[in-house]
């Protein structure tokens, strides 16, 4: 079955009809569209509109609230803990980000730990909403537990996802966002989708042998961290989640670890949960805060157009700087329109029906 | 030939003797002796004594500036940048951290971009600092161009490491302290000495095609990011190690990319510099700019238990966290003595009798 094309503002009225059903104030509604739309732009076809139905499933078992009181609850000049009061975290990941992005406009950086929140969309939106203020942005997320540490059998962590972006002058800025497994989630359900074998390295089974199955996570098994096993520096990735989930859940209260509370509304969160749902971390520098902007840009076009014109291996004809992948669906899907699974569709047009949205 | 075995204060007053010898001031070479031999102790060999007769041939060829200058050549409130005045790393780097830490006591966190400086050791020395402050220390560094990112069969990255050390309670702290390659250069050595292969994924010859011959770097070839190769995410460890030259050069003004000078003195440094010297990149945070210290402690002393007591995979007897091989490394070398390579200690003879220190 193929993929079917549907413009942007098609989703993106749609989505932001459901949002406003499920009882999103208008502005927070909108946000939250922007956040899912920005991942089916940008490739990242799993946080998209695939996604929807599950947040209003988690709606449905009040384990989102729409009108959520998003508040400070401790803070310095260059930090603060935000307590998302489970809102959606497409609506909480925005006020925080623009927190960390008033308090480096005060004091050259801001850090803001978030706990009490939801599934957060993709780390790349809300790192990137720095950028429009000649800031570096960070971000990054805890998740569900998918991902066992090197040795173990269990799993104990989320894909855990960091994002950096960082501006350049003429050249389109540096985003890295990625996954800190070897793969994302989201690649797993292309191939069980496609009933195909995932590459060695990727999973392990309930034992923890290494796995081709696709279908592995249902039977015990797990994600390996960045690196795959430890002869490759499996370890690294591990350290690399485990930052991810102590900046995110130990610096603001939320749950961590393995107590982090399912994605899936089928799985009931944790009996002694640790802190208040999942947590994230922003961060946002200004660059002016280290040396004049046109400075910085001027050597960022550098450092990117000497990496993007490197001498490649053969049968590839450019380095690609982390961003432009994604930036060039943005534009292509701009203009032909975003393509969704049949099943995705399926799920949208259902989700429709339910809460009497047009699609 | 077997390693020998030294004490650690005959190692460290040997070190001490050469700094003054070159004629760093006092504090300074005490300061530099510290974050050399704690490479010896926490076990990265290639960091510690074996770097003593190149930091020296380095200061013989003019590039090491044995008395700095370092000074803060700008700042805000969270952020400086320290120019180095071409000093060792060994010295400048404890400097730049200390202001970090000054900034974080004063609003929350401190970010220091440092130029003009020199290899500054193991990052975790560094990181570990903030420790003692209840605070979050982070450290990274670029390096000389080892590195061929994804698709180049240009080498235009170092090895560049990230630290990131995290206070626990009754636990010894999450110090994850990692090259953001696959291997880091020090495992390669060790295997050119005991003329064995290394495992595919570590390295790819001129051609970028991969190989197992750790004098591949000596016939143009390179080592690879964290990942290995595109399916299992080297594009990752590409953002990683971009990030980690960006953050420390292009924010600091010192050389990023191919244009990083060459640790060794018989290489030249770049005849068209972009900047001055090489780049650090220091944070630190303080704990309780986010929640109290004993409640933060108290969690991350049950993070690291869960996580050290998960279901292992046969064979093994525990999760290791990170920080655990280290700091294992360092009580047990500061007891028995620090194992130095036959022809480490041949070098450091040699030095000694150039230097007229008695070792």
């Amino acid at each position: 079955m193929k993929d079917q094309l549907f413009p942007h503002s098609q989703l993106w009225q749609f989505a932001l009809e459901i949002f406003l059903k499920i009882g999103c104030p208008e502005d927070q509604a909108r946000e939250a569209t922007e956040v899912l739309l920005s991942a089916d732009l940008r490739g990242i076809d799993s946080h998209g509109l695939a996604r929807l139905s599950g947040y209003v499933r988690l709606w449905e078992a009040r384990r989102v609230n729409a009108r959520p009181d998003i508040r400070i609850v401790h803070e310095t000049l260059s930090t603060a803990v935000v307590d998302g009061d489970r809102g959606l975290g497409l609506v909480v990941a925005p006020r925080a980000m623009a927190i960390a992005i008033e308090k480096a406009k005060q004091c050259g950086t801001g850090w803001v730990a978030v706990k009490n929140s939801n599934h957060f969309g993709i780390a790349g939106y809300h790192a990137m909403k720095a950028l429009h203020h000649d800031m570096i942005g960070m971000a990054m997320t805890n998740a569900s537990p998918l991902v066992a540490p090197t040795y173990s059998v269990e799993r104990l962590l989320g894909t855990n996802p960091i994002c950096v972006a960082i501006p350049a002058g003429r050249q389109p800025p540096f985003v890295a966002d990625f996954a800190t497994t070897t793969a994302a989630n989201g690649k797993l359900e292309i191939l069980q989708r496609k009933n195909k074998k995932a590459p060695l390295g990727w999973i392990q089974d309930k034992k923890g042998n290494p796995s081709t199955n696709p279908n592995e996570l249902k039977d015990g098994g797990a994600l390996v961290p960045l690196g795959s096993d430890p002869e490759h520096g499996s370890h690294k990735g591990f350290c690399l989640g485990g930052w991810v989930d102590i900046f995110s859940a130990v610096l603001s209260g939320a749950n961590y670890g393995p107590w982090v509370p399912p994605f899936v509304s089928f799985l009931a969160p944790t009996a002694d949960p640790v802190g208040e749902g999942i947590g994230h971390f922003f961060g946002a520098m200004r660059v002016d805060a280290f040396r004049p902007s046109d400075e910085f840009k001027m050597h960022m076009d550098r450092w990117i157009t000497r990496f993007r014109e490197a001498k490649t291996v053969e049968g590839q004809d450019r380095v690609i700087i982390p961003g432009d992948p994604e930036r060039e669906s943005e534009g292509l899907r701009m203009k032909q329109g975003i393509p969704l699974n049949p099943r995705v569709v399926d799920d949208i047009k259902e989700l429709g029906k339910k809460l009497q949205v047009q699609f």
